[in-house]
């Protein structure tokens, strides 16, 4: 740091354009209870939640603290006609979608399709209240009720314990509800961001794949089915099924409806106007498929299997039916932390997309905390795991949606249909919830995206690719683990093998790049400069040393066959190092002694505060003497290089 | 990418010296086999373990191959008479240390002394084979023997079950071997770095309080002792013990002896040359309170403890004695991989340490392979596991060792103990093992080291504590569990919250950096330069987005508190982003959306190879328009300022 003007345009340097040389400044020292407040808020406070809770009375303070939490106050009172009609409309869109839908995912949660319904009531009214998302469409979805049958389903079965089983299920949904909420109100909500977005768009692919092929049990009318959903043993059961005959009107009756519905999907596509084509279609496949087979009386006559009976009447209370202790009690916890998360990753992608769209904040966070409470206040009144579903609420959007009133909307629909028009379902036929099913799930394999993938980021793509095959040809369990796996390793690799490159001066400019990228950077004969692009850390310490010391051994063994000089100055670019602990400081000490016994000089090239303070710290800046640490690459060449032609003379 | 010189000194830029602007490269698109084979080859073959092999015969690369498995071979042909003579030196001085210590160690694995014997005569052999380390001392340490009594005897009862007990801790002997090598030879080894220097310090200082407080029941005579290790138990045990008398002649003589060896100590670190003061030492206090005992009938006279019976005889075959099915089985796996990564981190750091003060290379990986076959072969011959010692590394470093033949001549040493002297050691009192013990651990105790992490890096240091406290206060596996997971913690800090950093120009010079660092490096008006730390990648894309904006959010209120025209240009210099995935384009993305509804313009400076690779297969260039990628945060401001002019003007 005790640096003088250099010789003017000294050595190679000539071009050097700073003559003014600043020195690398050590900033103040600061408190270590600062520094901690710091750390504590980049981590959990980095989007400066309590920022409108500044400068403001006592009153006002307590009023922004129930809005923050109940955002339905700050938006209620600008709410007016003109918002009520989108909503209203939205709403309306939505609820014809989700009643069909819900009757549907019921079943891969193996419950009866009330729950379906009991879970689009309570949950979106919760939601409504405190959720900051305008556009969500809360609800029972696909990949939540497959993941929620196939955990629960492993540890009870269904069938031979239906009441059992779904206090199993409201069990879960209870602690999904305390995780997603518990990791909002921790202001953990990070973690979700440890699921690749790669990983997610795998596994939601091999989950619509698996969920279509659960269907054909529905479509084909088959009565004998595997409890398995791995792509082997379902086209076993399926072809097992085809010898005793498929119920052919059934299939009949499936297939135009899918051909229906994939039409309406079609057309809604092509033309954004008639978004509420695909929107209304399942409900008109089920209106008229419930009369006609009604009217026909196929389901006794031809075999066509039926939903036969739901019950009538809104959500009972079910605080009663959790438990509490015992072997289910964890089991529960269990289940409940896997689905909740999974729903948890959906529901804030969602939210997370719609508000980019229409540029307003979402705080993860506080959405944790709205998702948990609306699962808590589910699992008290019979309802099953909710979280945001991507169609829908993509169809609240185009519907021109304003608020959460479309999910209000929504939930008083569903409440009427269940109090009155339920016992309407009896005869709707299973085929055509198998088709409307179909029809949602394709919608969630995303083949764009995959390719996108593969053009940007090969590992990427391969954990894409891992966690599609592991939920197709295994389970959703082992898909799910394999995404995790993959993210993790990837980060892993992320943090034990940063880039290093070797720099080089661009022609006429003073300025030094990657020499492998702009092939015109001309390194300097006798200086070597190295850029570390991350924090030194132990997770990588170790191996930067013998990554420099192999550019070193390599860029050493060039300039003997190319008769060069020998290198005598090895310059780090330290400008991306953000941070260097214990164990960096160590191994740079030990590059420091390895270098010397070569007669090499280490040089430091502006390390950054946090790393300043540090090299000060450890006393390693007085053991490589501060006149060997320079602000930019350029003071350092400028330094170095007459020194280079004092020695060659 | 499409850009000409821009108008001479523009707006504020007068300074601005590149007047020759390259553009930023994008380099020839890699085949798709080539980057796979770049990303292998950094992960695991960092090193370039293969580069001698290059350009060789056939017949020269079998014999490569031959030597990199047994260097031996390589450094046999130069041994000569002068490295002989430092190596039987250096082995009869850490015989000399590590005879009475084995003893102890065995205790400390509730094993019978002779296994501490055994394991320092077959591994050291197999490891001067096959080890790359010219100084590392081989045989059992305290803190491994520790572990592995403690894990074990959670299993199975050491004192009722003697035989099954023994099966046991083969059983994870050879399955510590098997880990390390296998480490090796998948060439995973650098997962070993994810243990972080602070907690292995923090660690190491525990165990060596908790194996120095077992030495109470040695050193004070007790009969009672608890099997547990926390600090709180012990003292209890201490204390109940106290009310039914200490035995005061066993507690004299440890007391005197302890004396002796913390004397010698001193005066060996105090001067170097009488480094082997402190190393004869033990053996020293071993045969004087042995004959002492003898004389005088103390064991049966006064209730002094003695070791009683050591079997005579070399290390008996013990294949027949693994188990390799049943509960045992798994048992014995899960303490070999805890046990036996404990055991490897150890060596490796010795190895590593010592080859860095004598400048030569280690690999890592051979090195495990060495560890991992030394324990297999130890397991099948009786020993259990063994490991490098740091305290006898360093008198072997001391003594002037040259080769793995000092381990060679120590294995032999103890070979000849164990076939002729052992039944000597019959009167030798347990109090002098445990001051050995005690004498021997104070020197894990690294209190300079903990000083220096405090000083360079608080969490760091709170790892360091976490793991100390947890072994002191808890137990072994705690305190490790506490390590493993602090260590994880901040890396998954490092990774889901880099730093962003504001950048100011310094004056007179085309330099930008740290504002925070540099207060006078001055921010342009109507400019916000920012600095992203890291790649971007699904852990942080979301952070790094909403902390940008939370910085233009900050900026703007400054700007417009201050008067100044509002921020129309956001550049983000990208240099230190080494790479970024999907989700990071798609953050990236919607950050571009944000800013665009906010009429500011998103500007990229200097992004490398890959980044550019991916921003151009995203077409995320496109969307943004090359014109506004710049090589440099110089070349951008100075297109970006005259605009600004002329918006304003």
């Amino acid at each position: 740091m005790a640096k003088t003007n250099p010789p003017d345009g000294g050595g190679s340097d000539a071009n050097d354009n700073t003559f003014i040389r600043h020195r690398v400044a050590r900033p103040p020292k600061e408190g270590l209870l600062k520094e901690f407040k710091s750390v504590i808020q980049e981590t959990f406070f980095h989007d400066a939640p309590l920022r409108d809770f500044k400068d403001q009375t006592a009153s006002k303070k307590v009023l922004l603290g129930i809005q923050a939490v109940f955002p339905i106050i700050g938006w209620a009172r600008e709410y007016n006609l003109r918002k009520l009609r989108g909503d209203v409309i939205s709403g309306l869109t939505i609820a014809s979608l989700c009643i069909p839908q819900d009757i549907g995912y019921a079943k891969l949660a193996n419950l009866d399709p009330k729950y379906g319904l009991y879970s689009s009531f309570v949950p979106p009214l919760v939601y409504a209240g405190m959720g900051s998302s305008r556009d969500i469409a809360i609800g029972p979805v696909a990949v939540v009720s497959l993941l929620l049958g196939t955990l629960c389903q492993a540890v009870i079965n269904p069938k031979e314990n239906p009441a059992e089983y779904l206090r199993l299920a409201l069990t879960a949904t209870f602690f999904a509800g305390v995780f997603e909420a518990g990791l909002g109100f921790l202001r953990l909500g990070f973690l979700i961001d440890f699921l690749s977005h790669a990983a997610v768009v795998g596994f939601m692919g091999g989950a619509a794949i698996t969920i279509a092929l659960q269907q054909l049990k529905g479509f084909l009318g088959i009565k004998k089915f595997t409890k398995k959903t791995d792509i082997v043993s379902v086209m076993k059961s399926v072809f097992a099924a085809s010898r005793h005959g498929w119920n052919w009107q059934t299939i009949v009756i499936g297939a135009s409806f899918l051909t229906f519905l994939l039409v309406a999907k079609y057309i809604g596509r092509k033309n954004k106007k008639l978004f509420w084509v695909p929107a209304v279609a399942p409900l008109i496949s089920v209106v008229v498929s419930t009369f006609f087979v009604f009217i026909k009386n196929y389901a006794d006559k031809q075999g066509v299997q039926i939903v036969r009976h739901i019950d009538q009447g809104i959500n009972p209370i079910s605080v009663g039916k959790l438990y509490f202790s015992g072997k289910y009690f964890t089991e529960g916890i269990r289940i409940g932390l896997v689905a909740g998360m999974v729903a948890l990753t959906e529901a804030v992608a969602i939210a997370r997309t719609f508000a980019a769209l229409k540029d307003y904040q979402i705080d993860g966070n506080k959405e944790m905390i709205a998702l948990g409470t609306m699962n808590i206040a589910g699992s008290l009144t019979s309802c099953y795991i909710a979280t945001g579903s991507f169609s829908r609420s993509a169809v609240n959007y185009m519907a021109g949606c304003h608020t959460a009133v479309s999910n209000i909307v929504m939930a008083i629909v569903v409440a009427l249909t269940l109090a009155f028009i339920t016992p309407l379902f009896k005869y709707t036929p299973n085929a055509i919830l198998a088709a409307i099913i179909i029809s949602a799930v394709l919608g969630l394999i995303d083949i764009e995206a995959a390719i996108l993938i593969w053009k940007i980021d090969k590992l990427d793509f391969a954990a894409c690719m891992g966690a599609f095959l592991g939920v197709v040809f295994v389970s959703v369990e082992i898909g799910l683990l394999i995404s995790v796996v993959i993210s993790f390793a990837k980060i892993l690799l992320q943090v034990t093998r940063p880039r290093t490159v070797v720099l080089g001066k661009l022609p006429s400019t003073n300025v030094y790049r990657n020499t492998l990228q702009y092939p015109d950077a001309a390194k300097i004969p006798g200086i070597l400069i190295i850029r570390v692009d991350s924090a030194i850390y132990f997770s990588n310490a170790n191996y930067l040393r013998e990554r420099i010391l192999r550019w070193l051994r390599e860029e050493e063994e060039k300039a003997k066959a190319a008769y060069m000089p020998a290198i005598k100055f090895l310059i780090i670019e330290m400008s991306p190092v953000t941070d260097i602990d214990t164990s960096g400081i160590h191994s740079i000490e030990e590059l420091h002694k390895n270098l010397e016994k070569r007669q090499i000089q280490l040089i430091l090239a502006n390390p950054g505060p946090v790393v300043t303070e540090k090299l000060h710290a450890s006393r390693f800046a007085d053991e490589i003497g501060e006149e060997n640490i320079f602000l930019s690459i350029g003071d350092a060449v400028a330094t170095c290089s007459p020194k280079l032609a004092e020695q060659q003379a």
